[in-house]
């Protein structure tokens, strides 16, 4: 599969935006979101995603010159309008404010309406990580998950994601879709000709399937937990909290309302997103500490398989970075480069350029 | 089994509590707390846990005439010393404080140490739905969860509460274990002689097991997802992100360093727990509507099963309670009422009045 450099592929992201009409201070941000999930080595929310957010800019239903607006305020929380901005944009601003408002009163809470898709839900709260807080984001997204006993979907994979920090340059990052398993993993598994495990999907006929390619067709993911007997309402009812702290807050579209990301979409998505942060210096001292003895008692434990170690919330894509930022390169599937190259030639900039085309891994 | 008037179990373990030490103020909100259990059909988390209380109340584990010290706070939090009281003294203490924050600025965020435990998680949100406001509530508890790969436990079953208000008094409640099941669900297997599904518990040899025996016994209850293969290191994730804002935020025991809840402790458990308020007010006009709206659409959607309606979040323990509170009377198992007139008689309180012996439910 090519090799991509970091550096290139940046280079390539914020120049299509520009092209579609983002200025340069939004196509980098953007860029960097949708960098981040690469370098993790969640490739479904990275480039991959770059062809959406380019025609969602020419059809006008993303307009990344709009500037997100305060609607109503306390010194603990917000409520803004996104106005159809970019996700990086509207994501920058909201979490920026849900920080500043940890500093100044322990806790910020600000939901959303009008916002496009906001890529790895896990980004924003990094970045409260980063300033020593807790970090939480929502979203909503269009209907792909079966609510238990349904036939039909209805919800979103509405994931949650929660960052803190720990002592040491240390952290958690929880990241999860509320659905057992992500689109993504489905379409991985028709790549390999393998089938899907019992539990991850319902066909047409409500009943569950093994098929990936029925499976992606009919677009019935269960909720986290599967089937009824293995509690998958409690995925259901995750998904439903998501919901209630994003459509519910925002005013936004709820997600049996939206409609599924297409290159043409004609229509404004109007998401409902939620960004948390908490300031942990408002409680107990030693909350570094404490998250790091956890942390540390969690990777100490003895494995089922002495080969597969267990692991912290965050640590595999911590260790993807690593080799990421090591190799200095990033590797995608050849179909994905050949269409970048032909979106490149159609809007006008420069083809990504290719290390090497061979890498085998 | 025996049938008891809902006014009867309420005088019962209101009478216990009192003869136990505990003051008549506090005596009766836990009471409620334990009865509010039985009457949506969590019996777990109701009088079957009475016998809990008075023991560690005898033994100076659970201070029934402590109350909490707010140690540390600004307008939108608080950090609390739970001083080993009695769970619906500390809930209540909790609650009342989130909520009266939220009504100030939004947003109320409350983690309290010192903590005994604290029954049902809903109970505390529905607390905050009552007013208006949404509710969310955490508590750890002692390890009976196995992290994805590991071979023990480590983590509670750190449970997961939001409530939040709905047009024409509806609610959404969502309350659920972080594990796949929880071991009272282990034990009602143990009486039915049934197996239990693959992806609840680990044997002693870290592989699945299907003998609830051998669950409850080797307490290694899988994450909510089950195996990895299936997203289990997601309810792993979940019960991280409970611990952070526990113990994390209220400086309390790790759940990885409580001691198993017993009737002899002479240990106070020093649970960490958080109590979160959001008013909807300060958000997007119409919030109650839109809540309603999504219930709505969960409810209407066409099921599997015709006999199997699709439920919403809280939909179950409401229709529970109804029953309940249409029939006046809680039915207990008859081990549970036996050995409550045993106990009756060791502390002097009048036995548990029996309306009907051979209730067939």
């Amino acid at each position: 599969m090519p090799e991509v450099s970091v550096k290139e592929a940046e280079r390539f992201m914020v120049e299509s935006l520009v092209a579609a009409g983002a200025p340069l201070s939004e196509a980098k941000a953007h860029a960097d979101l949708l960098l981040h999930a690469d370098i993790v080595g969640h490739f479904s929310h990275g480039m991959n995603r770059l062809e959406f957010y380019i025609n969602n800019i020419k059809l006008g239903v993303c307009k990344p010159n709009a500037m997100p607006v305060v609607l109503k305020e306390t010194v603990a929380t917000a409520w803004v309008d996104g106005c159809d901005g970019l996700g990086a944009t509207v994501g920058n601003f909201c979490m920026d404010l849900a920080i500043k408002k940890a500093k100044e009163c322990g806790v910020g809470w600000v939901a959303v309406k009008r916002c496009n898709h906001y890529g790895m839900a896990g980004y924003w709260t990094l970045k409260a990580e980063k300033e020593g807080l807790i970090g939480m984001s929502f979203t909503n997204s269009s209907p792909v998950m079966v609510p238990t006993r349904a036939k039909q979907s209805a919800n979103g994979t509405n994931p949650i994601s929660m960052a803190a920090p720990a002592m040491g340059g240390d952290s958690i990052v929880v990241d999860m879709a509320t659905t057992t398993a992500a689109m993504g993993k489905v379409e991985v598994q028709i790549r390999k000709g393998e089938p899907i495990p019992e539990g991850w999907a319902l066909g047409p006929d409500g009943k569950t399937t093994t098929d990936p390619e029925v499976a992606f067709d009919t677009a019935r993911l269960l909720p986290l937990g599967g089937f009824e007997k293995t509690s998958g309402y409690k995925g259901f009812c995750l998904s439903t909290m998501v919901e209630i702290f994003c459509s519910g807050l925002s005013g936004s579209r709820s997600t049996h309302n939206i409609p599924p990301w297409s290159h043409n979409q004609t229509d404004a998505p109007n998401l409902g997103q939620c960004f948390v942060a908490v300031d942990p210096g408002c409680f107990a001292p030693g909350f570094e500490q404490r998250v790091a003895e956890c942390l540390q008692h969690w990777r100490n434990l003895e494995p089922v398989d002495p080969s597969l170690p267990v692991l912290a919330p965050g640590d595999k894509e911590r260790n993807n970075a690593k080799i990421t930022v090591a190799r200095g390169t990033i590797i995608y599937p050849q179909s994905q480069v050949e269409s970048y190259q032909r979106m490149a030639a159609r809007i006008g900039v420069r083809p990504l350029e290719i290390v090497n085309m061979q890498c085998s891994k």
